[in-house]
């Protein structure tokens, strides 16, 4: 057996592929993979990954895997325990037992849907289903292999189900006429719908506050919303500005 | 957007734990996790990722996702496209359609079913399915989540079902004396069985040269075995000597 001081050293990784999403910021984006398929984006390679003689045989696959960097929450270090979203934000697991970035590493892994495979001078694969932010810098790309990843029996701890969406999504009259006037807007309309129903508030914040007004940054839009008892609605979509 | 340079940066992680597996040597590792479900091996978690606490509430899963890192194929560098073992070994596909360990960065992911959480001074995950070397640096631990990884309905290009273990494996009576002389001789025989039925053999060694001999270091044994019409048949186990 080597010993285990063998396995103490400093690895160095560089990105393959950066992922271009429509999550700008940590707020509303879905907290695991696939539940929102609305959500599209683009894992662009970077040189020298970018050959295109690497992704054949990928069009075969509907599902691939991105082990990426949470590289948004480095500065702020890893968590020995956290408080998963999943248990209402105020019970306490440890980090192994969560998906939370807050971890050591800062690795984060997902399956996402394999739209198209682009090759050509700029290699890339569309996907959906993403929860990555805009820019998240991607270290390995696997194809989903269904007989040894869809572990059919698998028991799901503390989050045994998928999130059931718990809104209502309706757009103002306002933000329908901006809407209409938009070449993707029914793809957008459809991305936050999706989004909002999952209810990206805080566990803390629900139920309180019906007048506070809420905002991110999605598709290079700024969405607004307030959420009360009829539900969740759309205020206004305006055009984010540049950074 | 960020731009695609601020994703080009070295990035360095640390060993968070060590596998311990009984498997000594690449010849022989099952090619997926699950594969082989008598594979059994301890994650063994490293300072400062060895805090009990980090693992609270990790028991309610049945299975745990290891990422970790291919280190004995590192010095041998990556390549644009491999061959797989399940196209016969005479295909080339690109490594982002496989999971070939000669990829950028060198990142191995395994679904291992977990079996016990060792807490106390030492803690450690019992798991089962390991398709791991011995000493294999483990980078992050994650719960495996059911509703967003288990994907009923998706399509595995080109290795859209389990490998069938492909023979059927006996043992010499040599095997057998030595076997039985073993306090645990029983799980060491379901372990040769169930990694040598699968035929470690390259594809090109198959059908050829039924005389001869493989060998191949496993659970601390030198197991040697022959393949012909009949099946395989286990030769002997004798006890490996240490490095």
């Amino acid at each position: 057996m080597s010993s285990i001081m063998d396995a103490i050293q400093e690895i160095k990784l560089e990105p393959v592929a950066v992922m271009r999403s429509p999550f700008e910021e940590k707020f509303a984006v879905p907290r695991q993979s696939g539940l929102v398929l609305e959500a599209t984006g683009e894992v662009v390679f970077l040189p020298p990954f970018d050959d295109p003689a690497m992704l054949q045989g990928l069009q075969g696959f509907s599902h691939v895997w991105l082990t990426f960097l949470f590289d948004r929450c480095v500065d702020q270090g890893w968590r020995a325990k956290v408080r998963p979203p999943r248990l209402g934000g105020n019970r306490e697991v440890g980090v192994w037992a969560s998906r939370s970035p807050f971890r050591p590493n800062f690795l984060g892994l997902s399956a996402v849907r394999l739209l198209d495979v682009v090759s050509g001078p700029s290699p890339r694969l569309r996907v959906s289903g993403v929860d990555l932010l805009d820019g998240t810098p991607i270290l390995d790309i696997k194809p989903y292999l269904p007989y040894a990843d869809a572990i059919a029996d698998a028991a799901g701890g503390f989050a045994p189900e998928a999130p059931v969406p718990p809104l209502q999504v309706a757009f103002s009259a306002r933000a329908e006429a901006t809407l209409a006037q938009l070449v993707d807007g029914a793809s957008l309309r459809a991305l936050i719908s999706g989004v909002l129903a999952l209810d990206p508030r805080p566990a803390y914040r629900r139920g309180a506050e019906p007048e506070r007004i809420y905002g991110a940054r999605l598709a290079g839009r700024n969405v607004r919303w307030v959420v009360n008892e009829a539900g969740l609605q759309v205020l206004d979509l305006d055009l984010a500005e540049a950074d």
